[in-house]
């Protein structure tokens, strides 16, 4: 009752992910001081964006159009196929601008803790897309993570069976910009064994 | 144009306070795949309080209804009139439990560097109010910064000529649960010149 009309705001928004309190109060503040440059500008993204946004139906990404604008770009090349966990890695690998071709988006990772099986991911609809127009090369880009690493080693043994793509997962080792002192036993490991020649 | 049609949501959730791209791109994510739990909630708040909110003409808290439910209550005593900067503040007091009489609403501090003067903060509606109804205590709850304090100085000067009421302002002192090898060495001077007996 004390914060009274605004608690439902202040609720909502401290349940978003990052969020608590204390910013949810912070933002809500900020939000009815601004109402023309902040409060109405973001109910207004907010709508469009739930009225408009779909599930691209061919790899999963969320887009005004179905296909998306990545699958229906003539320009890409259909030759690869980039397996990624979630929306959020499709946009990190985009972001990069190294690579241009198509996407498919699991919906998540294997993960006994949470109960996620391989009928919860879109694996079936992977193994349909990679039979119907088959690439050349598949690339699992999931996290280096115990999930992330079962679910490439699980999809590799499903993919194996109906295609002849070469499989590929991403170079694991010392991120760029990293020090080594602050760097895990385990990816110094990984990095020495996969050393390359200068 | 890489993450296409969420760029507007982005950008308005990027531009809160507390909020950067990556977490804006967390958050919108999180609202889109969460549509009923997450999104429509946050929608609806976020029109109702825009729509409903308004700002009392008494002591500046933004309430549904005007006099706010604080000035209305006829619970609360009017001998004591708590001074705070901003709605941010009203609550903090309000949450302690520790305060039940009635506030006043500056609107911030005085601060040269942001160019805001006397006349950018409701001063004037202070001192009428102070004469109107007289309290028995002014207490000047306003940050112990540089613009806190200056603010709390130019007040005193003119409640003084217009209320008989004692002027009174937070302790300073060591935070409850505050470790002195962390503290400030204003904050332990202060400490110690205000030092209480046990």
């Amino acid at each position: 009752m004390r914060e009274g009309p605004l608690d439902s705001l202040i609720k909502a928004l401290a349940g978003l992910p990052g969020l608590g309190p204390r910013s949810a109060r912070r933002i809500a503040l900020h939000l009815l001081t601004n109402k023309a440059k902040a409060m109405n500008p973001l109910i207004n993204a907010l709508e469009q964006t739930a009225e408009n946004i779909k599930i691209c139906d061919l790899c999963g990404n969320l887009d005004l159009v179905v296909p998306c604008h990545i699958c229906r770009d003539p320009k890409r090349a259909k030759s690869t196929l980039c397996v990624v966990a979630g929306v959020a890695d499709l946009w990190a690998v985009e972001r990069t601008g190294a690579y241009r071709d198509q996407y498919h988006i699991l919906g998540g990772v294997l993960s006994a803790l949470d109960g996620i099986g391989p009928d919860d991911l879109s694996i079936t609809a992977l193994t349909r897309r990679v039979q119907q127009s088959p690439p050349q090369e598949i690339i699992l880009a999931l996290s280096a993570t115990v999930d992330g690493q079962a679910t490439a080693h699980y999809l590799m043994d499903k993919l194996e069976s109906v295609t002849e793509a070469k499989i590929t997962r991403l170079a694991h080792g010392v991120p760029v910009g990293g020090e080594l002192d602050y760097l895990d036993d385990g990816t110094i490991t990984t990095a020495l064994k996969s050393r390359a020649a200068l």
